[in-house]
């Protein structure tokens, strides 16, 4: 098959967190056209969604749409709700309890909408940062709900069904560890300074070092061998 | 086992329209207490909205719950870009193509928040009034559809993982026509003067009796031998 002039698109869900950053970089690596997607859902550190805007630029994002949804009001999760974010826990891959940090449904949500916004632009791939090695305990971060997802979502538009379009979820760090995503970053020129991981940034926008996604990134550069450029409360 | 005192909670999508106010009064005869959920979209049709409120307040519902989310930045329907709603055209089942009034992933999207909602509710049971001989040829509305994302919610939340909640979609209307549904409602009592169907009501609010949905409705009322309680616009 010729290859078209015009690259491919591919929605990326993009949080403005390390992960979904090296997930756009690989979706340009592989020759994606990529169009950034973001939330604002109520999450205590809107600081997230700036730095979701460095990165959709900074990467090539072809578009960056943000929107609006009001998770706030489903409630459930200490991200939306204004509880305490758990500090200096051990955090030891998949065994552990699912923490009040899960937002319920949200990947599931997310990736709705990205298969919505797919639809619109004619794209059939959808990139998600999701990991299930170094991650914390999140059951929308596993290859069989991907899966599911997928299988889902080709039964659920009118491009899957209409045109034979078949829509493919692209979760590329998903069996990764984090030294794994940030030496792939690295390769990739992913600039980590412009990333933001923190549940619980201060006032300053400081990240806390001590939620289970600094304490994660941390041992992650730790591992990787690599000093992270991001800044952490004293 | 010893049925418990209080009622099972089962999420209900409450649209507003005749086919979700007959869900929600299946919902309550199974003996769940619903709790209806409701969309702000960009639709044109904001009535709609009024009719929901109606709907799950007239039918009983335990709680309301809006959201409003940002469909209309995605586009690529119809009801959210302002663009001509299709009338007089001839609706003949699942073999017509799928029109411009088509949402991209809308149930997907709306399915995934009840699933959220459900989680925090400690609900097992999403009611949808999704229906597949009557319609407008929704890839969303087939019951393979409904099937597969039942299997990705129980793949996706903590509930079903931790806890071993067993998610349940159910689709009553599924596999009915329009006359059998509303010979349904009315069975169960509902009073259909308080829905709302039309795509493209006018200025004052009344249905314009010529869009897919309107026309499916009628049709519906005249083979259940009812009278329709709606007025249409002359």
């Amino acid at each position: 098959m010729i290859k078209p002039e015009m690259p491919d698109k591919a929605v990326v869900l993009v949080s403005g967190g390390l992960d979904s950053a090296v997930t756009l970089a690989i979706a340009r690596a592989e020759g994606f056209s990529p169009y950034a997607m973001s939330f604002s859902y109520g999450q205590r550190h809107a600081v997230e969604l700036q730095a979701a805007k460095r990165v959709a630029e900074t990467l090539g994002a072809a578009r960056h749409l943000i929107l609006n949804i009001d998770l706030g009001k489903i409630g459930g999760s200490a991200l939306t709700e204004g509880l305490p974010v758990p500090k200096d826990r051990q955090i030891q891959g998949t065994c552990q309890e699912i923490p009040i940090t899960y937002v319920p449904a949200r990947n599931t949500i997310f990736l709705a909408f990205a298969l919505g916004w797919a639809e619109v632009l004619g794209a059939e791939t959808l990139f998600i940062g999701a990991n299930a090695v170094d991650f914390s305990g999140y059951p929308d971060c596993r290859p069989e709900y991907i899966q599911a997802f997928e299988k889902m979502a080709n039964l659920a538009t009118k491009a899957a069904v209409e045109k034979k379009v078949h829509i493919r979820i692209q979760a590329p760090l998903i069996h990764m560890s984090k030294a794994q995503i940030i030496q792939k970053g690295k390769a990739l020129g992913v600039d980590f300074s412009i990333t933001h991981s923190c549940y619980d940034p201060g006032a300053d926008g400081l990240a806390c070092g001590r939620c289970d996604s600094c304490l994660l990134r941390r041992r992650g550069f730790h591992e990787a061998g690599l000093t992270d450029p991001v800044p952490y409360a004293p």
